[in-house]
């Protein structure tokens, strides 16, 4: 995680915290909260609700997480709002189905599981944390009354999700219209300058905004993030449709899935999924609209810029070999017809008692030699999970290698399998 | 008050208890319950919630309270809910607008007020009071939460008043939906066998059966009542809407609106406004429905009814009196296109110091000489507000007979009027 620039002057700020965003309002709101912030010499307060009902986390959810990484980066302060008292409550935003409601062990094992993958994108030290069941908690019958005296039936049912399930006689419970003001009484409870959220999220937001200045607040301003498209091309990024890129998942797997999606998406991907400089992501979008090997490249230069930030340059490098492994088995297969599983490695078993390196290279059948496995890994050509094997003395108990993968320079991988492990399915 | 009949036959309850209902659901859960009551030998629970927001009771507020009398006088249980908590938030049932929040020290008057007013109907001793803050006050987010789950928008905005204001793009506080879950929420902490109600609050009665269902209880019986038009023979009785009996109107008043309303409504006010047995109720409306001399009969017996329940049959005396006097007024007067008040009462100044019955009558020129006053007092043909005055001997001071009606047998009342009163207008 970069360090904060906490300085940085107003004009670059908002060129960085602007790129990317679907919507700011008021348009103008960003601009004098940062002016404001920064004549007042203090940081803004930027929140963003987490819901810990769903704990796998997918590049959707980090492209928010990565916008509010900026502003860390500039020396704001991110608010986390880990929403324990709406999940128990269920959070239907932009679901299609009432949500059924979660246990307090559930949450928290969610909320454990969620912070750790938000970790891969923000400093989560520096991050304000705070539980929503704090102040929802101690409400009661009549302060919720005086809070859903602000909030009128038809503005929920214009939100986009009620609006559809409405109208489709989908049933709506009623406490799926607390759900907003329970979000909204956060922004209250922790002042936010600003709030992020995917463009799923702008109804809710702007309840917050409306319940801020109804307790006598400025507004929050609302910046909602377009909601990222699935390896499908077509909908949303999502557990339930099966289209989604894990943060968690193995940096071939990442890699995999970025090199299959439709090239249409590679602007968005780009600019969302990146940390690349809005400039230099354009650029690169312009070049992939060219089509051909120009698209291939540029999709070769997301699939490692994406496994890199998640998982290092190095595992990136072997989630590109192995996929041009993947890619030359196919190319070259008997069976032109049958689509080969372009994650398909090769395992090797590796045999009990202690592995030396350079028996290992030799008993997996990836060099011709002891005496050739010696000298590559004296050059520094052979690498586990893409580090490379420092010294030709390496040994390793098997259940050490079990699962990790072997390079040596450009040639295949292998994938090492211990004595009595389950193999990949 | 009539005493309680406790052990009274079901068949003979069902017959009383079912006259004048407008929807009873189940259709057989009354004749259950009361098998049951009997059989176990316990009261039915038999709910109504008040809301004190409006402490001006008219005959229509009566309807329901009638019906619940008949209850009371089968030795069930009535059940008082005074809608303190839900005052504080405001009740919208069948009103065109979002209503105020009223403060608590509003509330606790008007409910002083209501209930004075109810003990004209019901024996307010007899029944049990429950203020609903007692249960709704201590509910928290998630216990409103977990009852919100139980009722969907759509079932919600079925609600005649909700989705005329819909239709229309009234606005509708949110707020506004959670009022039906309290009233429900009461029903489940009395765990009413029955509840009683207007046919504006058949939904949230039903919302109050569902609930106690949620809650494992048997849900209540649905009774309502036919909503009482006002004397301009088209809307709902209503403050608001200036067509409305008051029970705590003068016999005059009472009974001179009374005699103004439509035939048409003859049926549905003797059902409705008296105790007459509903098979003499029904006698009289055929008789009314042939029109003309009968109809007027049937209305003048009618208001002789209304007013006794609520004044008793000598102030009923009075003001059919002086109805009669109106009206022979404005027929023997001047100008027949001039619509006379009916309810204009010639007044009679009261001398200053103490006022003696015989000097009264005579300088009133109700009596043609003082030995025909001391006459008609023996006789008890003089009243002062529809009560014989006792004595030849009573006297007053003159503010206590101020603003009172004074009748000579048939003839014409005056009201009489202290030195220095202002007249009435």
């Amino acid at each position: 995680v970069p360090t904060p620039r906490a300085l940085a002057p107003v004009e670059e700020q908002l060129r960085v915290l602007k790129s990317g965003v679907a919507e700011l309002h008021p348009r103008d709101g960003l601009d004098e909260r940062l002016a404001a912030a920064v004549a007042e010499g203090r940081p803004l307060r930027v929140k963003l609700g987490i819901d810990p009902s769903s704990s796998h986390l997918t590049l959707g959810h980090a492209v928010v997480l990565r916008k509010l990484a900026q502003f860390q980066r500039f020396g704001h302060t991110v608010v986390l709002i880990i929403g324990d008292f709406t999940a128990l409550v269920g959070d239907p935003s932009g679901r299609s189905q009432t949500r059924r409601q979660q246990t307090e062990s559930e949450v928290a094992g969610h909320a454990r599981t969620y912070l750790e993958q938000v970790a891969k994108v923000l400093d989560v030290d520096a991050a304000e944390m705070r539980r929503n069941a704090e102040w929802l908690a101690p409400m009661t019958f009549a302060d919720v009354a005086r809070l859903a005296a602000h909030v009128t039936v038809a503005k929920l049912l214009e939100r986009d999700d009620f609006r559809t399930r409405y109208g489709a006689g989908q049933p709506i419970s009623l406490v799926e219209f607390l759900y907003p003001l329970m979000q909204g009484m956060d922004s209250v409870a922790v002042r936010s300058d600003v709030e992020l959220g995917g463009t799923d999220q702008t109804f809710n937001l702007h309840v917050g905004r409306d319940l801020q200045r109804a307790h006598g607040q400025p507004g929050q301003v609302v910046l909602t993030m377009p909601l990222l498209r699935g390896i499908d091309g077509v909908q949303k990024m999502s557990k339930s449709l099966d289209n989604g890129i894990y943060l968690d998942e193995p940096p071939e797997a990442q890699y995999g899935k970025l090199m299959r999606i439709p090239d249409e998406l590679l602007g968005e991907y780009l600019r969302l999924c990146t940390d690349l400089d809005p400039a230099e992501a354009d650029r690169l979008a312009d070049k992939a609209a060219a089509g051909g090997a120009g698209a291939r490249d540029v999709k070769r230069r997301l699939a490692r810029e994406v496994v890199a930030l998640y998982h290092g340059p190095e595992a990136a490098d072997v989630a590109e070999a192995a996929f041009d492994t993947g890619v030359r088995l196919r190319a070259g297969g008997g069976d032109a017809g049958a689509p080969a599983p372009p994650l398909a490695i090769p395992e090797a078993a590796v045999r009990d008692g202690r592995v030396w390196v350079v028996a290992l290279l030799a008993e997996a059948g990836l060099v011709g030699s002891r005496g050739e496995a010696r000298r590559l890994v004296a050059q520094g050509a052979v690498r586990l999970d893409g580090r490379p094997v420092d010294s030709i003395e390496r040994s390793w108990p098997p259940a050490e290698l079990d699962g990790r993968l072997l390079t040596v320079g450009r040639r295949s991988p292998v994938r090492l399998r211990a004595p009595g492990s389950r193999p990949a399915s």
